[in-house]
């Protein structure tokens, strides 16, 4: 019998009604049978600063990196600030790569984006990819989901009324559980 | 008589021996007769939250905006986190990319970096130019400053021990503060 | 008197149907009073082989920088091949960095992109800012076009039938015609 | 018996005095027993043009897919130019994108490149990266290999003369080997 098998999820904006949030919410709705998604609240991870690292892993950034290590999987839905990641995501990954046995390295990812313009976050998730490249992440490569124009695509109390938005998703979340257990199998003997 | 002109400096790290840090007192030194270079400190901007931001632009936020709103550029010395911006530099970028009047509008700016490794933070000069043409700052082209194997060219103090890192930086300032002026002309009539 | 201002236009896909062109054609329409766009065909443009330059420039190559060297900016629409730039125009680009007084060099470039996606060349373009600041050109920041979903908005003969499009390609038409004076005056003592 | 893998190489310079060329036939001399290494010659890829593709697939496009098709894997050394992908390289990549059942589809593929400067083609890893993931390509990630300063490493026949880079450029391949049969066992069941 095949364990279930959990993901966690990181939203890349700190407001409370952030789309992006939305759309890892509906992410986990859109899991495969079998898969469950566990969303992760950061908030408390500090300025990274190599002087206070010396000090010692703080213990919002330990606590996060366990639960990524036993994680399966894991889900990273970003606005794009800037033309580029927010900063308080990419602070929360910078923290993620420091210290013994960080937990993205070899972990898959899933990277998806919703965005109130029409590109959905096209520049955003390049540059992810690119910072996920060197913390030696697995990150899944098709498909690409950018959520665009998602402020009519989610009601105000999060649900997503857009079935197009939902087929999506599915697709990309049934390709990443399949990813999942391709790399799994990839380390195997 | 021309007007002595103020430069505001950005170090992209926090640690007390950022070798960013060290870079940017050296380019302070090598600035053309006439500028001079105001180094600010931005430690207690807080993560940025769209929500905190409905309450308020922060003080430490609108004091940096000030600051260079009334200098005639800004230098930017960053390391490569992850391939990438720190996170806590970017968080900075995303506030002074709100509000009314962004500071960084127009203004011309220049980048460099020092790094421990060999490629001298090539990764991250690309990905700044990127957030900041999203800002629509003046970014200066050329000469880029790469300033690898950073360890070995500066001292315990910060002071920089190699002759070539010095005419490099030298040229970069030289450059900008012909840059800075070229866009004041450039909006005149 | 105002003198009239010439521009060249460079699309970015060889096939005669090229959505490209057509937006191409579009922007020569939308150019202020006193400006003109003159397309450039660089189809005989060889392969670029340093072995070949260091025979001397093709002649298709002189042609097309004298050209270049001559206009007061120089129109971009680029398709996006395998989310980066044709290989074909990179070629053409790396050939005209190439030489004595190589034509981009200080020329004011403006950038637009058309696509049947959804994204509208989203990833294009910030690779070729890149490319055309290694080749020390002066790039028009903003506003920036993105044609998606191209099939619906030029009719089969080329006529752009989308009012949003047009206004979106006028509004930076005009633009870069400030920008080309601005950078013209940038050097002027 | 483990059979014997072939590796297929690409130079991403048309030259004949190519440190690319050279630092392929280093990766060549370096791979770990059982593993050989075929360079590939695609001087004859015409121009890409969507109205001659649909002619038909040009015989050297047709005989390179072959060729991919069969290897185990691809090696790409690539020079930068203009901070870019060479226009020559990114056409054969373009071509190889198009037709039925391409070649590079979850093909392992490994990058390197050499050039004179310091950086040793940093900018154009990222690039050649993000093209190869719109291509479905399953690219290897670390070890990267840079070589800078090419030109104080090769002989003029070619040959490495810098232990150092031999060092790297062996781990790689160990690693790309290692690489290979990973993703073929991703894949079984």
């Amino acid at each position: 019998m095949k364990l279930e098998q959990t993901l966690v999820g990181l939203a890349g904006s700190l407001r409370a009604g952030s789309y992006n949030r939305m759309a890892l919410q509906l992410a986990g709705q859109c899991l495969p049978t079998g898969w469950v998604l566990d969303p992760l609240d950061w908030r408390l991870v500090p300025p990274f600063d190599a002087d206070l690292q010396a000090q010692g892993m703080p213990h919002a950034v330990e606590d996060l990196s366990q639960r990524i290590r036993k994680a399966g999987g894991v889900l990273i839905a970003s606005p794009e600030y800037n033309f580029g990641i927010p900063g308080m995501l990419k602070n929360l990954l910078d923290w993620l790569s420091r210290g013994e046995n960080p937990p993205l390295a070899g972990k898959p990812v899933a990277l998806f984006s919703a965005a109130t313009g029409p590109l959905g976050g096209a520049r955003v998730q390049y540059e992810l990819r690119r910072v996920l490249l060197g913390m030696n992440a697995m990150v899944l490569q098709k498909p690409e989901v950018f959520i665009g124009q998602a402020a009519s695509k989610f009601s105000e109390q999060g649900a997503c009324n857009d079935e197009v938005t939902r087929v999506f998703v599915s697709a990309q979340m049934q390709a990443f559980a399949h990813w999942v257990e391709r790399v799994q199998r990839m380390d195997n003997d």
